[in-house]
């Protein structure tokens, strides 16, 4: 049965919560009396229906739907769970509680607060136990984070039905055990915020030099490991206690505006070292090492395909380090790489799929040495792969280098065959035949190239006319050799 | 010419240097008294060694030579540039300037101190001029940060020799135009340490809770923008100082214990937004929030193929939202998804290798229902696609719902054919046509598969047989129709 739940405030948190509340297949009943709210309700489902199915392999629920409501009580009616996201202000707040628990007494009332304790929000409350805070992290719609803190006045129950309808919108309830402002992670936040402010004040940085410096650095290792789990990496072999004893005493040095310090006593250490050894422990320190380092490569390659950030500044030194040289008389060299850690999969080799990936690099690399190079694109006329044949004649490993050379086949007029070996050393591992049209933007469908483009094809025809022709061109699946 | 670096301290830091150097063609030289130092140095090279190569699309240079010398002057002699790792005391270090500027006269020597200031390094020497900070960030052979930080005797002509320098071997070098205590990036680390030295003092989280409130939410933000992109877009369309009349407030709350405040004045205000607007004014918020989500799922989903953080997260969302019934009697339904952000290439299309992975999808989904699962393949069993015919029959775009249904055309011994249709709505957009052997993971080379696996090959192939063979089965590349 499709459940419900009211979302109280709809600005781009309210937002993001009516949108991933829908894209998981419940129906969203919301309040906000902005007359802009329809429009940026909007804005956030589209972002979120752009985003959020394709992060999953398997189809979401049919979305549910919405409906808008006169009142925080009337949308709260028959609710399963209410979001609150109302400006931080408590006597709103307040009201906002009393309306919903006399409309639907023992709903789950979750606030967005990011600020507030929740036995600040309870008071005064007629069910104080089912006021608690559920802080989400923009955009929410995409970020697991969700912090779960309830009161004392909390039952146990109503904290597992919260983490259920959290974990079940693809969330992560962090339940944070003790009451304090801000929580956990704005506490973090806030510390930065401040320091940034003293930086930026001081003429010390910029905005940009500030976020650079957290981007290409600790930015995308916190993406996958937070402090203490990087910090025991840095300990090295002689873990957590050792980190401490190296960076403790900085501690005492006059590091950052914000300066009030615990001391580093033996219980505190201690404690830390417990913690993360219940953490971190099952895995050695060179696994840590290996698992963090296949996880910048990844990130840093997932950034790369986006031309953004680190994985910007990755394309610009591909750019400097240059190719071979083109030497179009033979079987033309369009990829010379090594393979990286994440193009292996469960077999523990390169994926089947990476082998037209790094095909795929092959075309895009003749398109170029052809003319059909970004310019050109961006002028309206491209290729396409219409066609393609594979044969996988033996496995790559990650850390190989794989050399693909292209020989043009036949090209002439909309089409150009091509044919790539992929080569590891003087092992032939793989073919790739390949039928690609020029194509026009405009139309997406086939077109004569340009003349410039035909002449440059025509002239690696003819140079490529005397080679023979490879073993395996024109073979299908299955067929004997 | 190959160039030299010196690398004075060889432990995580110097190491990673040394390695970073090698893997971009320089020779390295290295001083370190450690016992244990060629050890260390090997074990960081390894991590490189495996992980560097890969994050580009192009071969690296040569890999450089390593020699160990025995003593700082001697590893600086006729090197192209130093570096500088030996532990965080100003003694040691003015000592070993003064032997590396006595024996290598006008060479830059980059620091990789996080906490002092290049005037204090660079008091007393000959050439202190030449004495620069360049602080990498753990892994220095993947991070790209450095940060860059002259004194005031620094000549322009050290900063850019230094700068292209770093910037030839992959780094970002930020250059650091005031000098302060912990440069930029450390002062952010610190105010987070110890935020959550008082965190766990306080008994409010454990190491583990603090890692996940960080990796799961603003952790991955800040791997793409940084904090003042990230709030720029909090903004909304007010943009930054919208934000800041937010958030400002907050500043005067007792939010973390670390609270020495600036005022927000005007002129701070000011400074913020105007440079935010030299930063990230040539994107509309709309342009930010979309940068931003795709960043975001190309990097969650990088995640996710390595089983870590946010994307085991999203493994476990796919589990609970389970698959649609399976019906063996006709073709099978063995993927249905959305195409996510990541999947999509410059022809604004999906790109041709994500056709093949879709498919390796379904072939590891069919794998599954044969019996050839996690556990079958943990105890030695597998199938490696031996051969590949794809045929692109219409262009896929970011957000479709795609399904792929699997036929299978003959299943006996060591073989199974398979005849993938991928469908966007009734719409035909593909075909792969796929030879699949049973593997013994042992010996690498296809095997008869299990009893168990036989027969529920067995019982499909009998299910299928009266299925009519598809159009398209047996086609070579550009065989007419």
């Amino acid at each position: 049965m499709t459940r419900t739940a009211a979302i109280i405030g709809g600005g781009v948190i309210g937002g993001g919560w009516a949108a991933r509340f829908r894209l998981m297949g419940w129906n969203v009943r919301v309040f906000d009396p902005d007359p802009e709210a329809e429009r940026k309700l909007g804005e956030v489902l589209a972002n979120a229906r752009r985003s959020l199915p394709g992060l999953h392999e398997v189809a979401l629920p049919p979305e549910g739907e919405m409906t808008r409501h006169a009142s925080a009580a009337e949308a709260a009616t028959g609710a399963d769970f209410v979001v609150e996201s109302v400006p931080e202000r408590l006597d709103i707040k307040h009201k906002v509680y009393a309306e919903i628990q006399a409309a639907n007494p023992g709903v789950i009332i979750g606030s967005s607060t990011s600020g507030y304790k929740p036995s600040d929000l309870a008071a005064a409350a007629a069910q104080p136990g089912n006021i608690v805070v559920t802080h989400p992290f923009n955009p929410v719609y995409l970020l697991p984070l969700v912090e779960l803190v309830p009161s004392a006045t909390t039952p146990p129950d109503v904290i597992d039905r919260a983490k259920d309808v959290l974990t079940g919108i693809g969330m992560y309830p962090l339940h944070v055990r003790a009451e304090i402002d801000a929580h956990i992670a704005d506490r973090f936040l806030e510390a930065v915020w401040r320091e940034a402010l003293w930086l930026i004040k001081d003429g010390v940085a910029t905005t940009e030099e500030i976020d650079d410096a957290i981007r290409y650095g600790f930015g995308i290792r916190w993406a996958q490991m937070g402090l203490f789990e990087t910090y025991r990496i840095a300990g090295g072999e002689a873990g957590m206690r050792h980190f401490i004893a190296q960076f403790g005493p900085c501690l005492s040095w006059p590091w950052t505006k914000l300066m009030d310090v615990p001391d580093l006593t033996e219980d505190l250490i201690d404690a830390i070292a417990d913690q993360s050894d219940a953490q971190s422990g099952k895995y050695t320190i060179r696994e840590l090492e290996r698992i963090r380092d296949q996880n910048l490569v990844a990130m840093m390659r997932a950034l790369k395909a986006q031309d953004w950030g680190a994985g910007k500044l990755l394309r610009a030194q591909d750019d400097a380090l240059g190719r071979a040289e083109l030497d179009i008389t033979r079987p033309i060299v369009t990829v010379d790489r090594a393979v990286p850690l994440d193009w292996t999969d469960y077999n523990g080799h390169m994926n089947e799929a990476r082998y037209l990936h790094a095909f795929g690099d092959a075309t895009d690399r003749f398109m170029e040495i052809v003319g059909v190079d970004a310019e050109c694109i961006a002028a309206g006329m491209s290729c396409f792969t219409a066609e393609t044949h594979i044969r996988h004649l033996g496995e790559v490993h990650a850390g190989a280098r794989i050399r693909v050379t292209t020989q043009l086949l036949e090209g002439r007029g909309k089409r150009m065959h091509l044919w790539h070996e992929m080569r590891v050393g003087e092992a032939l591992v793989a073919t790739g035949e390949h039928m690609v049209l020029h194509v026009d933007l405009a139309t997406r469908r086939a077109s004569e190239p340009t003349p410039q483009v035909a002449a440059r094809v025509a002239e690696i025809a003819a140079a490529h006319a005397g080679l023979p022709k490879p073993e395996g061109a024109g073979r299908a699946v299955g067929q004997p050799r």
